[in-house]
């Protein structure tokens, strides 16, 4: 590398986040020294256990729920199967053809999940969102039915930003059950984007499970949580050992854990502060690069909306173009979910949600994070506005 | 912690193994430096991309099989429930009753996939042992059915450490698929105990799939393998994202990748002779500890069995007692699986299937290491040898 070269700029962070040091410090001593079999019943084994049990009740305590309702994972994708494929198993003991609700704009783990309910026997319905990727009661009301088992809709969309309106939703949840006199439909959130940003206490968010990424909130990859409030029921997706009260087969990896833990707290330690300081940063990202081009559409609400995601449209641009003329020019972004599957169809599933299909492939998703500075986002846009103008003048020239 | 006090021995390495230094130096630059999804599109997102795509190179190499063959999971218990789970949800599109085999003596996370498939409408039926654990295929021929997708088998027992004739098991495989003219059944063989010591190549070893797992190489925990060789078709068992040729869904963990890549690789460089000086040590240790007590016996194979585990019951003794009286003098050592289920009935089932239930509660498991030496082994038996003989006394007397 040379040390010449100006540093790149990474606005992707909603894809990915480094993690911090003291997180890694965090980790440290369970790779060689503390390597112990939590299930191991000498000393050090029992220490190692009773670690991660501390860790389980500090991110219980983050979430205010009991630390018996933490489930640790692989990550976001194992939480949101976990959750969706575990409720239908359990369901189908006493609905017969058990029925799911996603909203239009969920994440493939989501979808993915839902396909397999459907595969299995399941029924599914769509719950359609608004322009801004909004879902509501009333939408939600057409959708419902007797034998819904599951409703879920992330909290904060991770391509848009979207932050929806969960408690609404749960409450309205919790008349249809008291009505039907059914402990179903379960309320599912994957929350994988919000800690960073977002108060997740699980009273104030009123769902019955939520997911959760170490990936997302500058910790660790390959670990996530999936909350289960007490009363929710699910089967296991992995058998085995009797790991995470039966619910999660597999020796966890305590190094993993403590990262977890501690990037949970510190996200939503900062949540507020930096809230406030990459709304900032945003609004004036925003306003430069609809100055210097007037095609320029801002994807998702104005009013709910986490502040470190920007999701934009530039009709008749390819977004995959613009994407390696920034990554040429030294800016990382991306367009859309680095989840999407290999296989499908070209263009932004949530894009098309949204009712523009016509944009889904023309859509940007810039996110910013703990690093980002006013002069990342000075350099951002003014190369995203510099590429805008040489490929339009190219165009014309065409 | 006194300096004094003389260290602490450990005996329990297949239950969990210290990351070694070169793992973790492999492991270092994708925390906070090279942190960006494998699956973003920008050059660092690539290049993450291209390393694993090195690292899985690298251990299909170590397999003797193509790259495409490797999915990545989240360690051993992850992999032993997608090699059955997933085909058993594959082979239910051609049989109607899918039928599963599995040895007597398998891992709880065998046992408990086993337990979903009858649990899903699948049959199951159990490859008896004989007394020294080892499978056969005369036995085999017993429970084979039309029906049946699925044989698993462990190569190495984790608790007594016998080596099972996997290839035989396959190559009669072979021949009744080649009868029945179909593809199943399929063999597949949970193989974590066995990379330290034994030759794992897939074309010698004749299964079609096979689990490993990070934490007992001196790799990480939290990462595994499932191999699958060429035409052997599964069902993932966790959906989203097109990872790992759709058949595991999730971000990987690139540096547990490439953890657990050059642990596998210097797990199979140094076998051999990691396998002939453990065998001496585990030689001096049974010749140690019969003659002090004549009450000992050795389970497990006397010609196949890994050098590093050693299981032993002294009758009449309580396990857990002594294990705690090794505990006090700093000698880790384990009665069974760390994994077994926490709801299970107490003593080992492994040891019960042997044939030797009256022995179940009163079996240890020594198992040595890369840190293993002559002196170590040298305190364990002479405490060993103590304990027993306290206890002998005590019981005397009372």
């Amino acid at each position: 590398m040379n040390w010449f070269k100006q540093k790149r700029i990474f606005l992707d962070y909603a894809s990915a986040t480094p993690v911090l040091p003291e997180v890694m410090e965090a980790m440290k001593e369970y790779w060689s020294r503390d390597f112990y079999n939590p299930s191991a019943i000498y000393k050090e084994g029992l220490l190692v256990k009773d670690e991660i049990g501390k860790n389980r009740t500090r991110v219980a305590r983050a979430l205010g729920v009991s630390s018996k309702n933490i489930i640790f994972t692989a990550g976001g994708t194992e939480s949101d199967n976990l959750a969706i494929l575990g409720a239908f198993e359990k369901s189908k003991e006493i609905i017969n053809k058990p029925h799911i609700i996603i909203s239009a704009i969920e994440h493939p783990a989501v979808a993915g999940a839902v396909a397999e309910v459907v595969r299995r026997g399941g029924e599914m319905s769509i719950l359609e969102v608004n322009e801004e990727g909004l879902v509501s009661v009333e939408e939600l009301k057409k959708v419902l039915k007797k034998n819904t088992f599951l409703v879920s809709v992330a909290l904060a969309n991770n391509e848009i930003g979207t932050i929806q309106p969960i408690a609404k939703i749960g409450r309205h949840l919790s008349l249809f059950k008291q009505k039907q006199g059914s402990v179903y439909p379960y309320l599912h959130t994957d929350a994988s984007q919000a800690p960073n940003y977002l108060n997740i206490n699980m009273e104030s968010i009123q769902a019955d499970l939520l997911t959760l990424d170490g990936s997302k909130i500058y910790g660790p990859k390959g670990i996530g949580v999936l909350v289960a409030r007490r009363g929710i029921d699910i089967h296991p997706i992995i058998f085995g050992g009797g790991q995470e009260s039966s619910k999660r087969a597999g020796t966890l990896n305590p190094a993993l854990v403590a990262g977890f833990t501690l990037a949970l707290e510190k996200a939503q330690r900062d949540s507020e502060k930096e809230s406030k300081r990459l709304e900032a940063l945003r609004k004036y990202f925003i306003e430069t690069v609809t100055k210097c081009s007037d095609k320029i559409i801002v994807n998702g609400s104005p009013k709910n909306h986490l502040p470190n995601i920007i999701s934009i449209s530039v009709p008749g641009f390819l977004s995959e173009l613009i994407l390696l003329r920034l990554d040429e020019a030294g800016i990382m972004v991306s367009v859309g979910s680095a989840c999407s599957l290999d296989e499908r169809e070209s263009g932004s599933a949530v894009i098309k949600a949204l009712g523009k299909s016509e944009l889904s492939e023309a859509t940007l998703r810039f996110s910013f994070g703990r690093p980002t500075t006013l002069s990342d986002i000075k350099r951002a846009t003014k190369m995203l506005c510099q590429v805008l103008s040489e490929e339009n003048n190219h165009k014309l020239k065409a």
